[in-house]
């Protein structure tokens, strides 16, 4: 799988991208993860991105022109790659859509992920976009960490990824809206707090129904 | 504001929180971040920070030890800190939440946010969590990107940071669920794509009408 991040801000991004499980993914060759620098492509002297709405109003726009000249130049070496635009103006990103981007028919696709920054952008870019994102209910400076967000939750899907390899399927949302069951590790009693006596009981059908018996649901 | 990140992944976080807005607000004097590596919290030769979970089951959990002794290194110096872990069974985050945490009287506040990572935390660190917070219905691989995304979005509000100042309030989730109207900028026309006339007419009445009758919600 790969994704092409077009963004103003490769070195507030990378890092993340080269920790942990996304340094697994890729030294494992299951990702690829390419930048694609928006100013590149930038207009005038000052290779301007962005100019002041029509009709007024506060704050920047992503113009069209460094936009549709950035995703085609990545287009022109892969018709296919499909363009995913994080705005709140949306569908919402769930953990069954990112099931549905990690599956294997998708796992061979390659996403470009635009990043708008500050106040938005204009509404043609619009035409060249796959997919409206948006990762929930608050507006953030851009589209970097939903950039990111959507990464991290495919990848981690992915097989071969993450360690425990079952994990990922067993917690939080398997089924949609689930919330899983209260955990505990060592030690069996901290400050007074215990563990609760059928975990430590090894006997297997009880901690399966203190498990279901358990299991919260979220409230939204 | 303050914000103190106990993370495994300083590396990962700091160059996103010293890029653009956030650096500008650092600069300003209006936010400071501080990084507590739980690493250093750890237990034995190995400062191991995780262990098996009672019970059975994949994945490593969050030791209490570490991060109660990590959340207190903390509160020492200021005990008026409150702890923000995010978690998938969390309340919702929403942006009237983040205009909540970044109100006069949360202004100065210190949190003190918590990333666990991986298969999830011991139960009974949620005793020493104020807030429990989910940015969504979808599952990541640690608490480092919510803690990016709760911070961004209520450092954005705070007054001075923005260039456009007024522009963090007109936007998007202003008034509950209410996304902002399309938006153009130059050129007025690119490949045959046009701006409607009348953001070009100049009257102000019309554009707000206009920008009323084009004001669209989100689906969710």
């Amino acid at each position: 799988m790969k994704f092409t991040i077009i963004t103003l801000f490769e070195e507030a991004l990378r890092p993340y991208l080269e920790s942990s499980m996304m340094w697994k993914a890729q030294d494992k060759g299951l990702l690829e993860i390419e930048f694609v620098n928006l100013r590149e492509f930038g207009l005038g002297p000052h290779k301007s991105v962005d100019d002041t709405p029509y009709g007024g109003g506060d704050g920047m726009l992503l113009r069209c022109e460094p936009v549709f000249n950035a995703v085609e130049s990545v287009k022109e070496k892969d018709p296919e790659a499909k363009v995913i635009l994080p705005t709140p103006a949306g569908e919402l990103w769930t953990q069954k859509k990112a099931r549905e981007f990690a599956s294997p028919i998708s796992k061979s696709q390659h996403y470009i992920i635009l990043c708008p920054h500050y106040e938005g952008y204009d509404e043609r870019i619009l035409s060249i976009v796959d997919y409206k994102i948006s990762l929930g209910s608050y507006v953030l400076t851009g589209g970097e960490l939903p950039a990111l967000i959507i990464i991290d939750s495919i990848v981690r899907l992915l097989p071969g990824v993450l360690g425990g390899e079952t994990s990922a399927e067993v917690e939080s949302f398997s089924e949609d809206g689930i919330i899983e069951y209260p955990q505990y590790t060592k030690p069996a009693e901290f400050r007074g707090m215990k563990v609760p006596e059928v975990l430590l009981s090894g006997h297997h059908e009880k901690i399966a129904e203190w498990r279901k018996a358990n299991t919260k649901r979220a409230e939204y």
